[in-house]
Formats: structure tokens, C-alpha cells, sequence
């Protein structure tokens, strides 16, 4: 089971500072899951173009279950993350990212600031995180319980999770 | 005052099983409703050009004032009932969505995977419900209090609703 | 530090009432803010074009740094303001729609109805308030404290508000 996840960072993939977010959702996964899981990692600049190129590769090519990305989803002039996730899904899920901000909403008035969206491309489930690693923490810790029922009813592979971390929800048949 | 009602299941429509959903609804309307209704109900596949064409029927052919549909709005490959709702939609209105995700979120971590949402196509209002009976009467519960005075504002039918069932608000001139 | 005031409504610009609510806006920014600013104030009505026109004006020719438009957002036929921000968007700021309905709920099951977005014009923030002057307020109260964040992030004015009105939020660095 591959899962994508990408730094989108002008100065992170320019090496000026190390990349913290991304590798913060490494080991978050790593807690979460006890599957056996494949990592796919990569740091890129904010270019709508490369972004959307790398979740192509990484759900067509490579054919990860999920995506997570870090950065570019607030305001500044370089942000085009929800964008680029937006123009390489067929559908999208709403869900993902009012939740996250409603979340975040209880730390941050400035949660609103977040643009972050999730979608499907075919059958790989794409969703944004934010960019500091609490609140990519905080977001995941929200989100994540529904993220191995999604995969199952995207017909992919099942997930199992750690019950004592992250309490993972399938609603019985 | 025509209500449409659409059930998207492609195992519905088979006869593979009944439809109990589309009934969940007809049922939550006849104890909602005071005013006289008719309606107009179709099981009809998982397919985005048959559920476009059974609205724009039921919208501008049948002049209905509301459609509701079920299902079809999760992340499964065949789920398309949202993107079709928009497709045929000339202006959306996400607070329905949103609510009834922030609704079911108290029962059930994987809410947000409800991709339900509801537009306006010229003067006939269309909302997504889920699939579930038990969703369907909470998500209805939650959001048709707004529906009476929606309709009023965009000049369609008076509707009345038994007020020891639903409370249905329109604010004061 | 340039602000647009944009009351869309067709009544109020032919005349035949005032316009209060723009002018709730003048007056609740005036109390919120410590810097000096200019208001651009235009009433006009509900016709699409003739929005985004006044949008693109304020944003390309005036440099406002911030839109707040009222009126136009909700289901009635001539309501189209959200659709008019949309199209003069490059990018969308979902959650200001989402916590000002979510903040409206509590008053009234009705703000569901409010189709009220935000978005970004190049570097301008654009904000849809509803209709009325109390909801305005609850409004602006609820997603003002991003706002002068917001512009830091967009590299544009340094915005000072007035602490015992509005608790205005930056994340220390």
C-alpha cells in the first residue's frame, strides 16, 4: 500500500530550511498504521504545474491509495495547492476541509485562512493538510478515523490502524 | 405543489433490492407536510446522465418545487449524484451540505465522506441526502426547517408543515 | 488602505429605499479600525455583470486591499453576488462562508440559505456579507479577526484594529 505525500514548498524544495511538515506526517502515519505501508515523498516549489504533475504520478503511475499534501493552502500570492488538487480530481469531498478548519477554528481564528480541499482522482484520495506541523496533527487527528472506510469503499486496499492512536470508524453492514 | 423524489442506486433500479430509502422520504414528507403534494418518484441507475435528465425532467417539464434525491453521494467509483446535481444546478448553495455533514459528524466519524450537496436550478430548489434511512431523516430534520422560507424566497408555493413534527422558521418582515 | 463597500441590491439603487446596510459596514469598520482607511462605496444592483465590473474596478484600478459586498446572496431569482465573486476569483477562501453560517445557525435555521463565499483577486481579499445589519455584524464579528492576518499574508497594508472592539489574531512566528 503506497501513499503520497508532498511538501509544496518554494523554500523547502530550494533546500533554504529543512523540510519538518512532510516528514511530521511520515511519522504520524507511522504511529497510525499497522498495515504494512510504502512511502512516496517528495518536496516540491508552489508551481500549480508541478504540483499537479507529481499527485498524477504518484495516483496513476504509482498507484498510491492516498495523497497528503503539506503547504500552499493559505493566501500568500504562491498558495495554489487547493487548486492544483482541484484540477487533477474528478470529485470532491467537501467534508475534508470544512472539518480540518473547524477544528482548527478552536486554536486559531485565522483557521478560515486555510483553503485546504480533498478529492478523488480515480481511486486515489487526495487530501491537503496545513502547513505546521501541530496543525497538520491536529487536522489528521480529525480526519483520519474515516480515512480506512473511504478506502474500502473506493474498492482499495484495507487499512488498519492502531487502535490506541487513532480510532478508525467502519460502520457495521 | 410538486415534490420529486430520486432514489440513485444502480442495485435499486435493478430490482436487486428495494428501494427503502426514496420510501424513507415520502414518508418523512407526508408527516412533515400539511400543505396538499404530489409526487414524483424514480429509481433510476448510478449514472450522471440519467440522474442530470430525471431532474431537468422533474424540474423544468414537471415544475416541481423541490427535488430530493438519496444516494450516490459517497466516494465509491459509481457515486455521482453530486457532480450531476451541479452540472444542472445554475447557482449552488452549500450551507445544506455543510450542515447535514456537521449533523451526521455527531453520530458517525466518516460523515465527512458525504459529498452531498444542493443548487438551484432557475426556481426548483435540489438537496443530496444520503443514503442511509436513518441519515436521510436526521439530515431532513436538520435542514428543512430553512426549505419553507427558501421556496417563498424565490416566489414558488406557500408551504405549510405540522409544527409538532418540524419547526419551520420564517423570519419576520 | 483603500476598502470597498458594495451593496448589491436592485431596490436600493433605484432609490426606492435607503441603503442601511452598506452604511452598517462603514460604520462597524470605522469602529473595528485603528488604521486610517478610505472608503469606496458604489450601490448597485443585482445584475451579474455590473458586480463583477465594480469587483474588478475597486480590485484593479482602486488597489483595495479588501471587498466587503452586501445583499444578492441568497436564493431569490436576482440573487447572484456569490456567482459574480466567483468569477472575478482566482482563488476561493471557503472557510469565511462556512464559520459565518455556522455562526448564523445559532440565530436562525435559516442561514443555510446564505450562499455568502470570499475569495482572492490577485491581491485583494474579497468577502460577501448577507443582507441584513445585525447579521452583517454577527458576521464581520466572526471573521474579522483573520482579516489582518490575512493581508499580512498577502504582502499588503499593515492593518490596526482597535482591541476592545475586535481581537484581531497573528500567529507569533
Amino acid at each position: 500500500m503506497k501513499i503520497g505525500i508532498i511538501t509544496v514548498s518554494d523554500r523547502a524544495s530550494a533546500g533554504i530550511y529543512e523540510d519538518i511538515s512532510g516528514k511530521a506526517i511520515i511519522d504520524t502515519l507511522n504511529e497510525y498504521l499497522i498495515s504494512t505501508w510504502e512511502e512516496v515523498y517528495e518536496v516540491i516549489p508552489d508551481e500549480k504545474e508541478i504540483i499537479e504533475a507529481t499527485m498524477i504520478k504518484m495516483a496513476d503511475e504509482l498507484g498510491c491509495v492516498l495523497i497528503v499534501t503539506t503547504g500552499g493552502t493559505g493566501p500568500a500570492k504562491r498558495d495554489v495547492t487547493p487548486e492544483a488538487t482541484e484540477t487533477v480530481c474528478d470529485r470532491m469531498m467537501p467534508g475534508f476541509g470544512e472539518l480540518m478548519r473547524a477544528v482548527s477554528l478552536k486554536y486559531v481564528p485565522t483557521a478560515i485562512l486555510s483553503r485546504q480541499t480533498a478529492g478523488l482522482r480515480n481511486d486515489t484520495l487526495i487530501i491537503n493538510l496545513p502547513g505546521k506541523p501541530k496543525s497538520i496533527r491536529e487536522c489528521l487527528d480529525a480526519v483520519f478515523p474515516a480515512v480506512p472506510y473511504c478506502l474500502d469503499l473506493m474498492e482499495r486496499d484495507y487499512m488498519e490502524c492502531n487502535e490506541n492512536i487513532i480510532k478508525v470508524f467502519r460502520p457495521k453492514k
